[in-house]
């Protein structure tokens, strides 16, 4: 089967990176276009990521593929999306907001910007947690009257969150979560993103604007495809969370406080987790780990460094599950997630694998 | 006046280190005698800190007091109580437990090690929070016939937390704590204490015992003398809290979410912190900070590295306060204390000023 | 005395905060005005270091000096030199190029900038070592028909290795030099300069531009005024240098292998390192370390940490002082020197010191 | 084919770890036998990781094999030679000198210990620089009346130096090298291997012993065979240098300043390092790189972090290559190389294959 033609938005950034890492050698979907800004357009990508210091400013830990450092490099604006099956959106939520709708038009585009994230008509979809929110993409078609759709995948941080909170709803139920992140450098990207100065022996206690992205977004998700299919009725779980950054490269760090609203032993929380699968759509994708959530039973894990790429950084890891004392039917425990795998460039080509599975995309 | 004589055990070891630091020039006490392990006794100080591979194992930024250089080391086990006025104590717990009750028949000992907290005629004091409690320590000299006494401080991560939870049990009440911490590597020591390839590019989720000793020991420091005298009331909040490892040098970071008894805003409970003068036996005394708490207005802050210094080491910054709409009563806030001035020497030598103060000592 | 009036422009970067927090309390020199960017111009200084997002973006170590936080700060274009004594400058090299000339006119500019370093009338002071260039000044005045003059300091990396240099080249003469820095972050700046996720677990072998500089300044500060003080003859020295960042907050280190015209043993070397005192001229200012050159005998110093802020970052510490084996009359050793502190604002203003004692300014 | 039965002795510690993931699915060796110290004699290999606080101390990034983990540890004393083909040692220097002989007598021993690196009859063995030094062996068994040999590895310092100069003398020779190293925290291993505390914000600048290692070694790997084959007569290059530790987990950074017989352009140099084939023997090898030289033409490259794992850390990489401008014919470079790969572990194993190439093994 010919693989679908994918274009790139916001090639030459970290987050465009990831994903052209992501979907190097992916069975079903070839990177077929890259578009960046108009500085870059007609140079190849490799000659776009030149700096004038003559550093190659590429900055995944994967090798940059051959086959795209060749590749011409257009403007966004001159994408035609009749060139392509699909689009994957790795630019900033400004530029998002002028280009997607543009190209969803015609085609499907997911995006890891949040310009779209909190509109009524748009899904934020996690597959495991959240699959049987896809329909509402047919709702967004028709009131919009595209042919294509717009998917943004959630905040990274919020990942991590929702997928271990998803088995907690479905066997016990979450009256209430509070959050302490402790968040990777590589979040903030490179524009300039996090500066050593500031980050070396220390801790930044402020994220503008993630606590509340984390806070609505986790509700979306967890929330029910009304009858109708023509929205969203958020979950009733209250959510706080104080967001930090600290001097990691990769991986969130989530120490979450939960209220349940049954009773349950720290072994069951255990099991819930643990035996966690996740919607059935969502098992056999091309991205999806064989365990969404990996239980831990070493006390001193998870970590960043040596748990974020369990199972291709796509495994939430989860350790310390203790009684709580505090919160009503309160657990506690800490969590590590790959917040540009599966909270980012790899949680998008998930999305995109689900929609192909389920025919709304190719 | 002539100043007080005072002992240190544990003297080559990192706490240690950090008492003779917090002492250079003190006014009313002057530090006569050093006693470590025997390997180290006969030695000078500084030839006891030299390494085989000739380092000087010297790791407190400010220099080596040249007065103490040259002085004789003694073994903990024959240093005699009659040639001091007080002993301060950097020893490891195990060791604490058989010197520290040897000395304290005659003369007090303010002591960095966990091994006495938990006794009933204990106090555990921060004087600014509850300097009210140092009577206990008269029950303590009748029950076990000594004449000096035992006073530990808290643990370091312990500290911070019920200096900014004083001014609301004062104001509002307080029913419950929920914090993460994100604690420095200075706090474990160097013997290895944290490795350096544990923590580069990493978090450590958890630190042994630490959660359980934050736990009990905010209900005591916030409890009350019982009305005889003979004991103290733990306060009934309820604490739970996740303590993790970062890579920083000193200064505690604490993420807090905080339920108070009654209603409040941000703006009071933001007044109620700042203008805390804490107790008033413990505003002058030379090791003070001029506020007990800063509260930083802007939202980066505090960050262990710009903060962790505020008035010597000797404030507790907070900053982020927040409704936290979870929580009945809820607020969020971020803390910055200084782990190894306010959190131990500096902090047990503040203890023995308030007692010098009190005519408890000397 | 009145102290004299200093402006200062570039007053909101990173180095115009270290030239603010050097200055605090000078006896001689005080702050009466402050230049930054148009965009800042009107504002006070806490205003203008105010971002978007509520930070104060004051970055150095000491605090804001409160008589400072409220001063009106004036775009660099509007300062009047008849306003002030002298001026200091941590201004980018192009926007120096501008304005210290037009300042220059009126009255005395000391400089952190590269902008006029390598311009035959222009003297680049290390005032233990080569106070004797002083009088270049008067030929700079001369040729450009200026009231006052413009001193710049050296690059960061070439200071400390000058300073070490200078009495191996008054005892023994120097060949060359073959030099690997490690230097640190602050070097850089802050806008933005090393990101974070380029340093931590890493080491960047490449500083643009600063080797070359190390190269040619080392040879222009070791050289000879010529007798008719009408410019400088570099010293012959060959040095050949690397240049690397490593994840250090301030203090670069440096391994230095030198080539001496004669022979000497280990102990000659470290003789001559340690008992010199530099030009007599510079002894007394009020800035000057008690001793230029501290050597350290424990093997494992100097580190950045540690040993940065020895004589408040004035001095550069030596250890490691070693037979090369290879070059001719071979030494090797390593240097940590204060690159924000010696090496730039209060290096200046050290410079200023001497120009002032010697009559120059004022 | 069978694959070969090889013990590894000192399997419990970081460079034993080491050994073990570098084995999994070797094709000709096969792990069978596992030892460690009396302490962990009879645990299985998880147990024997399992520390008092619940943690599992397995450190390399790879997964623990499953069919290690429940593989039962030996005493090193208790090992018997005849149930393997070969063995691998991970063991400290003093733990080497009595065991490896014990076991060398029936069969080979190959070793990351420095302990028999320095006798006459032993080769230190870099396969694609000094392959011809194998036969070496012949002469250490006569001697030594051994059926099986130690062959050691070099310091991993020493290694990416040796293997970057071995064009250059074979196409330049070489007369003299002076090196800085910034070597990872990996090399020191975890007992307590480099501390936290002593690394952050900082570098170390001496590192025991290791300096005289490269310097010995270097010139032993460059030297011949003496045409008996009873002997290797070391290198005459003159070798100084000062190594140095900073904060980066894996990847050794050494800035190269060499000086070579003949006159050269900087882009012979270049050439001669990036078409080095190596040794002939070396080239088919299973850990063989494709190119053991890899040059970079970005200026800011190598980099530990984005350059260690090229070649599955086998490579050695070069950039920033130069003319010195002191030395005579002097050039310098910057390289990188994995000093737990290539340098320890995997070049081990890379010599075991060498001689079962060689039909010395098996």
């Amino acid at each position: 089967m010919a693989r679908l033609r994918a274009a790139l938005i916001g090639a030459t950034g970290l987050a465009g990176q990831q994903f052209i890492a992501a979907l190097k050698n992916h069975p079903s979907i070839e990177l077929t276009g890259l578009a960046a800004s108009p500085r870059s357009a007609g140079k190849t990508y490799a000659e776009a990521l030149k700096t004038a210091s003559g550093m190659t400013a590429w900055f995944v830990p994967e090798p940059l593929p051959a086959e795209l450092a060749g590749m011409k490099v257009v403007a966004g604006d001159a994408l035609e999306a009749k060139d392509y099956d699909l689009v994957f959106s790795a630019v900033e939520a400004d530029v998002a907001r002028e280009l997607e709708p543009r190209l969803a038009k015609d085609i499907p585009v997911f995006s890891a910007a949040s310009a779209f994230r909190y509109e009524d008509d748009v899904p934020l979809l996690i597959p495991p947690v959240n699959a049987a929110h896809a329909p509402l993409i047919r709702e967004q078609q028709r009131r919009r009257g595209w042919k294509g759709f717009i998917v943004p995948i959630p905040n990274c941080t919020t990942t991590g969150l929702a997928v271990t909170l998803a088995p907690l709803v479905e066997r016990f139920g979450v009256k209430a979560v509070l959050m302490t992140s402790l968040q990777a450098m590589s979040g903030a990207g490179r524009s300039p993103g996090v500066i050593g100065m500031d980050i070396l022996d220390n801790v930044i206690p402020y994220i503008p604007k993630e606590e509340h992205k984390v806070e609505v977004e986790t509700k979306k998700i967890l929330g029910a495809l009304r009858p109708a299919g023509d929205g969203l009725t958020p979950h009733d779980v209250r959510v706080s969370c104080t967001c930090t950054r600290v001097a990691v490269m990769e991986g969130h760090t989530e120490s979450v406080f939960v209220s349940l609203d049954k009773k349950a032993t720290v072994a069951e929380v255990t099991q819930a987790l643990r035996e966690w699968k996740g919607a059935e759509l969502a098992r056999n994708l091309p991205s999806a780990a064989p365990r969404w959530i990996e239980v831990l039973d070493d006390p001193f894990r998870p970590q960043p460094r040596l748990d974020r790429d369990t199972h291709g950084g796509m495994a939430t890891t989860v350790g310390r599950i203790r009684e709580d004392g505090v919160l009503e039917n309160g657990f506690k425990y800490v969590l590590v997630s790959h917040n540009t795998k599966m909270g980012a460039a790899r949680g998008a080509i998930l999305v995109a694998e689900l929609l192909l599975a389920q025919g709304l995309v190719g």
